[in-house]
Formats: C-alpha cells, structure tokens, sequence
C-alpha cells in the first residue's frame, strides 16, 4: 500500500541524506520526496511517498521518529488529506491544434506560462490521477518534456467542501 | 550563488540516497530537492537547489554526471529558465477576515482547495519571490501550516512570452 509520510527535522546538513539513508538501507522504497524549508528556517519538511504493508511503514515511522534531529513523523494514510502535486509540461503543439491544447489547459487546474511558436509550456496541480489524466490527453499531441515535484499532502479540515470545481472539470472529460 | 540542477537517473533502488550522499559528503548543501518519475517509470528526475560558488558547483555536476546510474546533469542557472514552486498553505481565518483573504487569492496564482469554519487551505504556485510575497500577505491572519515543494524547473522556449498574467497581479499588490 502507497504511504504519504510528513516529517518534520531540523534544517542541519546532511539530515536528508540521513532520512534517504534509512530507506535505501532497509530496501525500501521512495517512490516520490520532495524537501523544502518550513515559515521556520531551522526546520525543514520532507514529504515522502513510500509503499510496503502497514506493519513495515509503522516500523519505519518509528525508525525515523528515533532519529535525533527528526521532530514529527506523521503518516497521512490513515487521516483525511488532501496531496497534490505540481507537473510542467512542454508540449510541442502548433497550428490548429494549439487550440485544441488549451481547450484541455482551461479543463484542467492548468495554466500556459510559455510559448513559443511550436510549443507551450503548461503549469498544472492536481492528484496523481488528474495529472495522469492531463498527461494521457496530451501525449498525442506530443510531449516533450515533463518535470513533475513529488506529492505534497496537508491534512483536510474538518467539515470541509474539497475542490468542487475540479470534480467538474473532470467531469466533462 | 543559487544553482538549480536537473539530474536524470535511472529510477532504481537507492539512488537518490547515492546523489543526497554525495552532497553531503562534500558538505555542500542541499536547499530542496523534488524527485519524482519521469514519463518513462524507469527515469526519475530530481531537481535540488544549492548554493555555492560556480566552481564548486561545476565540480558536483562532474561528480553526478561520473555516477553509472545518472544518465544527465544539467544546471540551469546557466540556462534561460522558469522555477516554480508548490505551496499548501492552512490558514486560520473566518468571518468578516475571509473576504480579505480570499481577495488575496484572487490575486495570485492560487486557489482554495478545502475551507473549515475557521480556516481555508490555499494552494499557490510561483517561484519563490512570489510565494514569499503571498507569505508574507497572509502571516498577519495567522498561518497554521505551510507544506511545501522543492523548486521545479524548466528552460524557457526560445522567444518567449512569460506569465504576464503574473506580473499584472503581483504589480497591483
């Protein structure tokens, strides 16, 4: 099963290279990760998607909460949340079937933030599946390149609406 | 200086924990860092941003592109390029302060993905002078979390027209 692990740990040098370590010793798996500094510059977040059965990712949470400079593990799976990710695309699209392109652009939480004659560059956000889904509908057009940041996950509030207007969109496809 | 790399590497078991070794190693520091799959499952790309003088940094892209497993290095610095960000921010907000918020998010490349009584859940992208700015904006209504991605990146295309969606809303700001 697919596991979105949030850890919080101190902003010191080589302490990704310590959380990385720990996976890569244990034969596990990092399917996505993605680290960035938190409002706080001493400390950092990574958000990690890794996949095994419940028991062997509850070990390694406890693994990672053990660690001395880790200050919060927090395995997302079993809560209510919400994961994103972001995904640039370059498309090389021209002619007639631009507007086709940004037809599918206006669907989709996407948007173009570069052009040249024959290609475009779009910006998108969603789950893995609705990226899935814009990739799919673009790769007759042609894809060039696509460079895609792990998933970012937040807990959702309680009683919350998620993203009607997406479900739209996606309805229509 | 800040120096964003694009490095291919072929998406088996324990390379990212080489590539974050070898930075950590040499003690060069690693800002973000977003990993993910490419189109083909058996590509993954990261994007790391580091900081250090251009020899040095010259001296890590040999180090990477030396690895079996590390089909390409590129750094982008030198190179025409766009860098965007994702962040899911959690703000504590309601009643009357909503409104004001909301205009914020009107006014950035963001939007509400989920909303509490009490609070809203904002996803933004932009390079990191405009989530800092968005940041900023928002600190005073009380920011409870902040989840975000390493930077992406792209090359620009040749001839480009750059979101100038953007810079109209940030020049009202």
């Amino acid at each position: 099963m697919r596991h979105t692990l949030s850890i919080l740990v101190e902003n010191r040098f080589g302490e990704l290279a310590r959380i990385v370590g720990l996976f890569s010793a244990r034969g596990y798996n990092i399917e996505s990760l993605t680290v960035a500094e938190t409002l706080d510059s001493q400390v950092s977040r990574v958000t990690l998607v890794t996949s095994g059965d419940d028991h062997t990712v509850e070990q390694m949470v406890k693994q990672l909460d053990k660690q001395v400079r880790v200050l919060s593990v927090t395995d997302l799976t079993a809560l209510d949340h919400i994961e994103l990710e972001l995904v640039l695309i370059h498309v090389r699209v021209g002619g007639d079937e631009r507007r086709q392109v940004l037809n599918l652009v206006d669907m989709f939480p996407a948007r173009v933030i570069d052009f040249s004659e024959n290609a475009l560059t779009i910006e998108a956000t969603g789950d893995r599946l609705k990226v899935k889904a814009l990739l799919d509908q673009l790769t007759p057009f042609g894809i060039h390149e696509v460079v895609r940041a792990g998933t970012l996950a937040i807990p959702r509030l309680p009683a919350a609406k998620v993203r009607d207007d997406l479900v739209q969109s996606f309805a229509t496809i």
